[in-house]
């Protein structure tokens, strides 16, 4: 009978290279070690032939740098999805497309598992499973890190570089940094070690070898610089006039954002499994697109539309923070989302300037601003009759003056 | 028979001072003179006379600074206000607070109306007579500006000034500015002229000489400066550890801000009456303190409270922007914000740097982090058991499986 | 040079008969009558000859029935909307098409101006008005009754008659009731009158006279009937399994409905202009709909997307009370509620009893339901484990017992 | 050393009698048996040596009916929850009453666990859980049906009725129902057995043994009877004109549905733990005193106070169903649902009539609808101008205008 197959999350690093391993003992079966190239920009080279010497029986090495600007980081980003008032989510739009390209390569290949090395503490563990719940139900999903089994193999990294060196798994002998991180297209997140005490401050100098996409306020540049950001229908097509895909746009405003040195958040969050948590991110380019955006909508989209969508963005965003991507109701939500980008087109203008994304102008074929109407001035299109306004006050003052009288009589 | 009397919110300006006198005239009234310091800074000596001389009857010059920052910024920042995502509320939370004064006088003075001096287009209108409705439904509120006759008598600033002239009212000579703006403990705001054109860049350089409570992050000091902030319940009570009342706070943070260039917005709003209009607004202080309130909720709020908190942010923006502070819908809104504050309390320290406001780090004797809890190292506490993650997952999951295994033996 | 054209709304009563006349004379302008047969079940014989014996100079008389229940009434029960927890909207949700079509006849005819009998304290001026505005910025709405001359000119029904026989206008010598009613496909309304006294009891038997689609609970027959809707997507196809189109549906519910005194409401409402009035409504057929809907989804949709729904209900139901049908907030929320509606299919049977309707069984070929894992019995599917709610309850209770325990350890 | 404490919510029944047994042995501790009286009328005589013959050390039987109706029940329907639609959350709302004072037994008696006997698939072990977890961090909870050595030794009935009568535990052998139940004074609820079939009919009259608290409507009385509630800030003081406390009212209005058949649900529902389940409802008296509670706010509540409340509806109930009840969130929902109770005080009159409850006036001191203002007749208070109404139909349509404008151009 042939071995079952199950395809692996796989990194290279060490946590994963041991699972490989430890899978293919602990089932007895073929592993397929799949990566993801989502823009993290870590060495995929050789990474072939380390999964096959770690005992991966295939490999896959996926571009799926474009499918996440356009499938994912865009349509988030039209929601103005904001974790917490400060989370521009980047590691969390990240896991349900590695996840569904996971369950496509189990599918392709026959495989009835998949597994990841996300932890029993984190989110992506449940962002993983909750992706491959709503597109495979039939596909086991194997998670060592909350294996009571595996956590006793392997209570310490000592446990595992020795596991490694037994096994003939070639692991870096990097030095290990006092905290984590995970990088993509989006940003790069750091939490744990010395950061997860709150009154450590990550913005001091002596921290500056922490960042990777940004430089700080402090070592920007001393000159601004503007940029022009063209948007059809709630998306960025074009930066300083010039058509690009999705991809590009995210890294053209990543270069300049890590530049000028803007999108760095430090906060306390809350996960979805309970805790809170510390985390620090850059989201260079993330953060001139969403302020970007907000001002195109500013100019073109209906005040109630906005206003019902703002209602709804701490809705959404706690969806995509704790995994519900491909859920019904983010399916739902995502619906009413595009419907309110239909008219969100034009061109926005930001000056950059050591942290500060300043608005500089903002104009649009299909503005709803009318200077006309709103001119203190004579107003010539005669659009708008102040006395009007008399009779609006009145209708809306109607129940506050009923309610008060009522109030009044009864004290009185 | 004695005269009516009718309470004016009156400035001084041209404006004002001509509605003192039309007022007077139109309907053969004492006009009572009412200012109300709301910490506009601008000159408040010889306001007396000069309402006096214009033909006020009476002159009520109040200083309502303390109340103005105690009972209505501090409550709306409880809330995180922020309307359309990006105005901080500044001129909308001063209305109600003046308009509820100067009913106090109308019933002291036994005054049958009140008057204001604006104009139709605008949303300050609706926030005076709002609160005049809720608070006192048997008063008239007059609003010269809606009124055909006054428009027909005053259509630009030439027939005013020769009005002025005529009956002896003092007036200033002074050049009008390519702009109009509103000021007080919390904000400046600038609005109409040359900010007409949303593709203005209120930014540049050359542009500078129209800010007035901060200077620009170009001009702001090359060295950072760090700042903290004591909560108690939600409302900042310290500085740098020195106890502070509101109206103090306020004034402290609008001076580290305003040097430190924080708080400039540019934005294209939506007007409760129906248009878009183009607002810029400084708001050094204010920007200082969301920004703390924020992160000291981030460590001590439970996370539903605030994912509930945050869904109704939009609506409780919304009311205040209205006009509608003195509405039952916003008191019961208050109420949940209100209890949503009980553990806010704790210390944020930030770091000021060139229009940046950043986190430096947070603490609090009641914080909800527990690193313990969060950590990736082993735990001390055992409060988290990484197998409880799996039934959690599952659970979490059930749903979706069942929706997924519906669609797939459908299309099957 | 050629007269202007209005389009007027119709009905061949006292009101707008007068109103024709008037606006031909007030206008010197060319009278196009409209009336929309929207299932009112009104005599429309012979109102084409009475409209140009008043004086217009065209007649339209359009069967709207079946776009009625197709594109207004089913995309309304896809949301669930019930306003104020009570009102099926079945005015309304009329107002918005009639205004629709009137705008086309207006462009067809080249007509500069609508023009309808809504008196200016009811919902109904707004419904037309905003739609209007929506669909033909560019026409200009003439509501009669919001004329001071014209209210001037017919201060009471006296006057009307008076005008009527002055000019030669054929009218109906009915005699008044002691309320007002509007009819359509979807319900009948009653107001004023009598029915102004909200202590009025118009359940009591005395009243049964006014009642028009319904028999009285008591009055319906002592033997239960059984029902069948079948359902696609969120609407109801077929009737006791027989295809039907939604206007067939609709008629073929009201008259189960009526026969078993189902559907009859006695509310006080709030008016979107400011007061609150009274209403008596008759909605037999949509009362059943609206029941067999929600049971329709309690075994079909997803949990999430139901609770997503149901709090957006409050919201969908007023927008349609107040008559922004056709304002963009209406259409991206029905995206979202449309979407919701996929897999809403299936057979939903119900028993009409006497004023109830009363669930008797729900079945579904696309079923989230699954009896194997609800079940308290041996899961013969092992799709839920048990032990899987030990982690589910644990990580839920994790904030909850960290906060208990901060605020313990500051109590103690 | 003395012998761990655990107090057992404890019924009598077959379940509960053996889990007390089973706990003593296995954890080799003294069971404190509690058994709650919230109204579920079931035979507590005898309980006390029956708790003590099985091995229970002490034995508390609580009277909490008078708080369970003030504490929870009351607060509860001053929101207007109803769980999807349909469920008045009879069983959810008693659960966090008991597990409270479970705890408060627990403190008391120095107990360190608790445990009950609810099933690892329902909601009740979650609503007891997080109960505890919010109250008593530090207090085990003890699950049986979660523990597989407990379900291993338990597979089934016959194993349970075999382990007691090994024990001399004293069961009675009572003949199993086909469907499970629970009591109490707010309702009766049914599942499971031959309700697991969505398309089985409960109303069927061969089905009548089923319900307990209510008579079907077609049993129902053939003669109306009318009752009248008085409410003061949301809450319902006396009932036909006699003060009654909350417990007294209850149990009157209970009295009243049952005999008139009203307050049956049936529906497809869903758990907090992931499935869809099917239960039957009988809440005679909470549905008469939830619609009576509407009526009321009708007259007497602001129009918006309603809209905001009637928004959180959705959220609230769920938060009861889950078994958030002592979350920080329902708290902080309550506040706002508390303020918007402050006006909602007169009288409802309601018609009784085999299953409707039917509105048949209401009244108010402080009646917030004025029928002079609502009129169409003329409005001897002049509170109401319709001219007022251009002004405001104008403003709420210049946004459409506008974007409609912007269309056609666009199109044009």
């Amino acid at each position: 009978m042939a071995k079952p197959k199950i395809v692996l999350a796989y990194s290279g690093g060490l946590d994963t290279s041991v699972i490989l391993k430890w899978l293919k003992e602990t089932y007895d079966a073929e592993i397929i070690a799949f990566t993801a190239d989502i823009g993290q920009k870590e060495e995929l080279d050789g990474l072939e032939e380390k999964a096959l010497a770690t005992g991966a029986s295939k490999v896959y090495i996926d571009d799926l740098r474009e499918e996440f600007a356009k499938d994912f980081i865009y349509p988030m980003f039209q929601s103005g999805a904001l974790y917490e008032g400060q989370y521009l989510l980047g590691t969390s739009i990240a896991r349900p497309l590695i996840a569904k390209r996971m369950v496509d390569i189990a599918r392709a290949e026959g495989a009835t598992a998949i597994a990841h090395g996300a932890t029993g503490k984190g989110n992506d563990q449940v962002r993983f499973e909750l992706t491959a719940a709503a597109l495979a139900p039939d596909i086991e999903v194997i998670a060592p890190w909350r294996s009571e089994a595996f956590r006793a193999e392997f209570p310490g990294r000592a446990e595992m570089i020795a596991y490694a060196e037994k096994h003939g798994i070639p692991v870096q002998a990097s030095a290990s940094k006092p905290y984590s991180m995970d990088r993509n297209l989006l940003h790069i997140s750091f939490e744990s070690g010395m950061l997860e005490d709150p009154w450590f401050d990550p913005s001091a100098e002596e921290n500056e070898g922490m960042y990777m996409l940004s430089v700080s306020p402090e070592r920007a540049p001393d000159r601004a610089e503007y940029v022009e950001l063209t948007f059809e229908q709630g998306d960025c097509v074009a930066v300083n006039g010039e058509t690009l895909s999705p991809l590009a746009v995210m890294e053209k405003l990543n270069e300049l954002g890590g530049k000028h040195g803007i999108g760095r958040v430090d906060m306390v969050e809350n996960r979805f499994v309970g805790m809170k948590s510390r985390g620090v991110y850059e989201t260079p380019g993330g953060t001139i697109l969403f302020a970007a955006h907000r001002k195109m909508e500013s100019l073109t989209m209906d005040r109630d539309v906005m206003h019902l969508r703002d209602s709804l963005i701490a809705k959404y965003a706690t969806l995509v923070y704790n995994g519900f991507w491909f859920a019904p109701e983010r399916l739902a939500l995502q619906a009413l989302v595009s419907e309110s980008q239909k008219n969100v087109s034009g061109v926005v203008r930001l000056k950059l300037y050591k942290g500060n994304v300043i608005g500089a102008g903002v104009k649009s074929p299909v503005s709803l601003y009318n200077p006309d109407i709103a001119t203190m001035e004579a107003d010539p299109s005669q659009a708008y009759d102040q006395g009007d306004a008399t009779g609006f006050i009145r209708l809306n003052a109607l129940r506050l003056k009923v309610s008060s009288g009522v109030e009044q009589s009864r004290k009185g």
